[in-house]
């Protein structure tokens, strides 16, 4: 599954998840998307569960999606 | 705010929101309670957004809770 669209308390955002294999992969990435989150100053919210993250990028300050977001969501993707 | 119960896709679930200053300090918080959940072998969902993060305990196996969820909450509490 690849980054999809979401509409949440009418602000759009892009979502993706990621699986993993157990609890200490699925840790360890988004301990990765904190640290890319920290050097972007742009914070996704990040879900993390056993064997699995979901990620999601939007800009607070404009409710909705900026170019930006999607860079992000690319970065994400390289952290893998 | 304390535990609340909720209730998801008819799974009853415990959850708390806990409220920081920043994002590091939430982020250091949610590796605390992965770190417990680790040692407990019981995961809950742990949300990371920008100066809050959300923590869910139920017990998958009985698609609900169970007195372990109860203690574990307490032992999150904790690390605060």
């Amino acid at each position: 599954p690849d980054w999809v669209p979401q509409v949440r308390n009418d602000v759009m955002m892009l979502e993706r998840e990621y699986i993993f294999k157990n609890y200490k992969l699925a840790w360890a990435f988004a301990n990765k998307v904190s640290e890319l989150a920290e050097a972007e100053f742009h914070h996704p919210s990040i879900l993390l569960e056993w064997g699995k993250v979901t990620v999601t990028w939007w800009t607070h300050s404009i409710g909705g999606l900026h170019k930006n977001d999607f860079i992000c969501a690319a970065k994400t993707d390289r952290l893998v």
